[in-house]
C-alpha cells in the first residue's frame, strides 16, 4: 500500500514511492504475487489496484492534502483490510494511519517507517501498538525511539535497480555534485561554501518545492555563477551519468535523514559521497573506502582534495549492498517471519 | 462513542458533548444497556469505557489537537469494531473518522453528523461511503448536499433535559438574553444592536475561545456598558434562572447552524427566542408563537417590541418537541431499522 501524494514510481523527486516500485517490481521478479494500492499512473510489474485517478500532489491544493488526503488513505486500508483475505500479508507505507486498521485485521500487518521518528505524534502514537510490526530503514532512524517498547521486526535499507547504473563510468577529474531538494535541512549553502573554498565545479541537481522556493530564491541562487550550476530536478534517466560525471557527491544533509538515497545512486555510479555524520550516513559510507564522513564543513572541505585515492571499484561494489535484490530477500524474510493475528 | 475533546457532558459550552450525555441518560432510564466511549471525566448513567484519561482540549496543544487527537479517535473506533461483536449497535459522533470503520465492521453503525456540512471535506469523502447510515440534526443541515446520493437514517433534533428547567419563572419583562460563544457568526454585534436601537438591557453570557480573544476584544468588549451586560459563560445550574429572567432570547446566528440548542433551552424555561432566518431556525421556531423568525436586524428589533404578545406556556410546550425523551425514542427507531452489514 502506497502513499498516494505521488505515482509509483514518482515522476521525479519522492524517496517512499521510488522504493516502493523497486520492492514490488523485486518481488516479482523473485516469483511473487504481488498487489500494488496505489495512484492509476503508477507504473508497475505487479497488479495494479488503482485507488485514485491522478497523484493526489497534483489535484489537491494544501487544504485538500491536509483534510482529504487523510481521509482517502484511511478509506483504502479499509478496502485493504476488508478484503484481506486473498493476502497473505498486508505491506503498508502510509504511516501512522496504518496502526489501528492492524487491531481489525484478519491478515498480518507490517508498516515501513519512512520518515523522521523524532515527532511527537510519533512518540505519542506508535507505542499504543507495542505488537505492531514495524521496519526501519536505518538503525539510526530508531534512536529517538529507544526509549518505547515497540515491535521492531527489522532495519531494511532501502534499495537500488542497480541496472540503470550498469553503463556509468566515473569521471575522477569531474565536478562536486549535489542532488535532491533545496532547503535548509538539506545543506545547500554547505555544498556551495565546499566548491567556493576547494575552487571545484558544482553542479546542484534539485527540486525545489513551492515552500522552499523563497529560501531558494533568497538564499541559494545569489551564489550561482563563478562555477557553482544550478541545473534543477533531474530524472532517473539522467541519474547515471550526472554521478558518474562527478568526482565526489556533497552529501551535507544537515538534519536526521532516515536514508538518503543519494548515498546509493552516487556509489552505484563509482562516485564516492562527503558526507556530514548525520542519521543513517555511517551505516552506509565506509568512511576512507567509499566516502568521507565527516564533522564540519572543513572536513568536508578537505575531504573533497582525497576523493581521488579512492577507488570506484569500491564504490560500485558497496552499492550491491543496497541493490532492490537484497532490499527484497529482506523483506521477504520479515514477511516470512510475521504471525497471524 | 464521543469526541475525546471534552469529556460528557462538557463542563460548560459543547453541544455535541451534551447532547451525548442527555441521549445516554435517556436511553438507559428507557431500560437500554449503554456503553459510553469518552475521557475518563466524563459523567454518565452509561457503562462508560474511558479512552483516554483527560479531554484533549485540557492537556493538547493547537499541534496536538490537529496530529494526535486524530489518531487516538480512530484508535478508539479500532477498538470498538475489534470488540462489536458485544454490541448490537454503534453509534458514532467521531465525525468522518468513523467512515472507515463502517466498512470493517460486523456490527451496524450509524453516525450523527453535529456540524456544518457545507465543507469540501465532507463533500469528498461522504458520497464515498453510500451505505452509511447518518443521522442529520436538522432538516437544514443536509441541504449542502442534497445533491449527493447518501443514506440519510432521519433528522433527529437534539433533546433537551427538561427536568432542571421545571421550576423556572418566565419575566416578561425581563432583559435580552444573548447565550453561547462570541465569534462573528454567532452575531453578538447585532444582539447589541438590537439592544441599543431598543433601550432595552441586554445580557451576554458567553464563552471566549482563545482564537476569538481579539475579536472579543477589539469589537465586542468596547461596547459594554449603557444597558449591556457582559457576564461571561454560564453553566448549566445558571441557565434556567438566565433565560427565564429574559422578556426574549435573541439568536442572531449569522451562519447555517445545524440545531442550535440554544433556542430549545430558551424556549424550556418559558422565554421567546428573536431569530435570524437562517440553518435550522425555521424547524425549531413557529413564528409568532414561540418566537419571531426575522430576516434582519430590523425586523429583529421590531420583533422585540411584540414579544410580550407571546404565550411562555406556549414556549415550553414547543419545547416538549426537544425533550430528551423525544430524542431517545427517535434514536431508538433509527436503531432498530439498521441492517447487519
Amino acid at each position: 500500500m502506497a502513499p498516494l501524494y505521488e505515482a509509483v514510481p514518482p515522476g521525479r523527486y519522492g524517496g517512499t514511492e521510488r522504493v516502493i516500485a523497486t520492492l514490488c517490481d523485486g518481488l516479482v521478479a523473485a516469483g511473487h504475487d504481488v498487489t500494488l494500492f496505489a495512484a492509476a499512473t503508477s507504473c508497475t510489474d505487479a497488479k495494479l489496484e488503482a485507488f485514485v485517478p491522478e497523484p493526489l500532489r497534483e489535484v489537491m491544493d494544501a487544504d485538500g492534502l491536509a483534510e482529504i488526503a487523510p481521509q482517502l488513505h484511511l478509506q483504502m486500508l479499509a478496502d485493504v483490510v476488508r478484503g484481506g483475505d486473498s493476502f497473505d500479508v498486508v505491506h503498508s507505507h502510509l504511516d501512522l494511519w496504518t496502526l489501528p486498521f492492524s487491531r481489525v485485521s484478519s491478515v498480518p500487518m507490517v508498516m515501513t517507517m519512512h520518515g523522521r521518528l523524532d515527532l511527537e505524534a510519533v512518540r505519542q502514537i506508535l507505542p499504543r501498538y507495542p505488537a505492531m510490526p514495524l521496519v526501519s530503514i536505518s538503525d539510526n532512524q530508531r534512536l529517538p525511539l529507544a526509549d518505547l517498547s515497540l515491535n521492531w521486526a527489522a532495519t531494511v535499507y532501502n534499495g537500488l535497480d542497480l541496472r540503470s547504473y550498469a553503463d556509468a563510468r566515473h569521471d575522477q577529474h569531474g565536478y562536486l555534485a549535489f542532488v535532491g531538494r533545496i532547503s535548509e535541512e538539506k545543506g545547500p549553502l554547505l555544498a556551495i561554501e565546499i566548491a567556493e573554498r576547494t575552487g571545484l565545479p558544482l553542479k546542484m541537481a534539485a527540486k525545489v518545492d513551492p515552500s522552499d522556493q523563497e529560501y531558494h530564491d533568497e538564499e541559494v541562487a545569489p551564489r550561482m555563477g563563478d562555477g557553482v550550476d544550478f541545473i534543477g530536478e533531474i530524472d532517473e534517466e539522467q541519474k547515471p551519468d550526472f554521478y558518474a560525471g562527478a568526482r565526489a557527491t556533497l552529501f551535507p544533509s544537515d538534519w536526521p535523514e532516515p536514508f538518503g538515497l543519494v548515498m546509493i545512486e552516487s556509489l552505484a555510479a563509482g562516485t564516492p559521497v562527503i558526507a556530514l555524520r548525520r542519521g543513517s550516513v555511517p551505516e552506509v559510507i565506509e568512511h576512507g573506502v567509499t566516502g568521507f564522513i565527516c564533522d564540519d564543513v572543513d572536513e568536508m572541505t578537505e575531504a573533497a582534495g582525497h576523493v581521488g585515492d579512492l577507488d570506484p571499484e569500491e564504490c560500485r561494489r558497496h552499492a550491491q549492498n543496497f541493490s532492490a535484490e537484497v532490499m527484497c530477500g529482506r523483506y521477504l524474510d520479515v514477511y516470512g517471519a510475521l504471525e497471524r493475528p
